[in-house]
């Protein structure tokens, strides 16, 4: 049966997979990020478990990414059974070259994804090519995750710091994160000069639970051409 | 039908609930706390629409407060209606002298408490005299409040910063608050000496929502004695 053929962005998101999954090594505990990128870790992971015998286990960031982990054989545990994880692979939907700090929180796991990220000791972004950008904010707004109770007033304070939020649906519904939260999509923070300012300014809102900027950087940055080469981006 | 005997604690707090009421206007919108002195403020709030027409809307930061309200014929609303509070009354585990900063969440509704109380223009809190002490952490362990997911993890941080953290549990079973999360109480971090330092550590922490410490500190704070009497601290 021949392959589908795949759009150049997505050859770029397979290739960028693929070489993420190869980092791992037999024994690792590892996080499993979420996303269309990750699905092609995990198709890779999944491949050399069966074909190589790799033995590893790792902590899913969302149920999406549990449900097909579970489909290709990879096991999985969780945080009562494992004190520390090895590392951690996620997409990002924007890479800032040179930090390697991420804006992530697109796919609506933001908070499981930071959660899983800090508790690894080593964190590899994996994206496409139109993820990296100069400065954070430009492509995509800011995901901010707050509590449901309260979210009209929390939105009210992000609006007043000039975040301009909007509430994020899903086929017309009001989309609820695994954890049961909302999440305000704040455009009005581009560019993100400050990010650490930003951050600190946000997490002192009560209401707010976390937001989409991943400020520690990735150790590296696997990006994916749509000819299939990848370019691997270090912290500078 | 005689009136049953209150402890004297128990009489200090109808003291502060009652005084507390007594500040309220006409036309005013209150953020309504929760825990056995607001339950005071409840009856009498109650009472002054019953007898003197007091008009007057409430939201509730708890389900349990929620409940009482209505059965005293008390109007609840919500942000969505509600745009700002003109004023918040709750209750505190501690309440420090001078700065009245406060430290809750014993009663397990510290996100809601705090997210109405951030929406509210002023802050009365009603104590009886044994909450009031000269530096934070000295009478209770620090509520923190943190989302199930990762739990274990976030756990092992907080002890990592010496707070050593344990899961609250009631009546056998994991405490879970209105909002679906766990609370970690740590009494390591006591004596506080450094509130703000330490609540922007935590905070930093991804899976912490939200910690006990209210530091804009109370306008005042109604302290109901065991005669009945009641003193009002204001902020130093």
């Amino acid at each position: 049966m021949a392959e589908p053929v795949l759009s150049p962005q997505e050859e770029g998101k397979r290739a960028a997979g693929e070489a993420a999954a190869a980092l791992v090594e037999d024994g690792m505990r590892l996080g499993l990020g979420t996303g269309s990128t990750v699905r092609w870790v995990l198709e890779a992971l999944g491949r050399r478990i069966r074909d190589e015998g790799l033995r590893i286990t790792g902590i899913p960031t969302s149920e999406q990414t549990a449900a097909r982990a579970r489909e290709l054989g990879i096991p999985l545990t969780d945080f009562a059974a494992t004190e520390a994880l090895d590392l951690c692979i996620d997409g990002a939907d924007e890479v800032e070259r040179g930090t390697l700090r991420l804006i992530k929180g697109l796919g609506g796991a933001l908070l499981r994804e930071k959660i899983v990220a800090e508790a690894a000791g080593r964190f590899v972004a994996v994206v496409d090519a139109s993820k990296i950008v100069e400065m954070l904010g430009v492509k995509a707004p800011l995901p901010v995750e707050v509590t449901e109770f309260g979210w009209e007033s929390t939105a009210r304070r992000l609006a007043a710091l000039g975040g301009s939020p909007v509430l994020r649906r899903r086929d017309g519904a009001v989309l609820r994160t695994d954890g049961g939260n909302l999440i305000l999509d704040c455009a009005g923070f581009a560019p993100i000069r400050d990010p650490l300012g930003l951050q600190r300014e946000l997490k002192t809102i009560a209401g707010v639970v976390e937001t989409g900027l991943f400020l520690a950087g990735a150790e590296q940055a696997i990006v994916g051409g749509a000819d299939g080469g990848v370019e691997v981006l270090r912290r500078a």
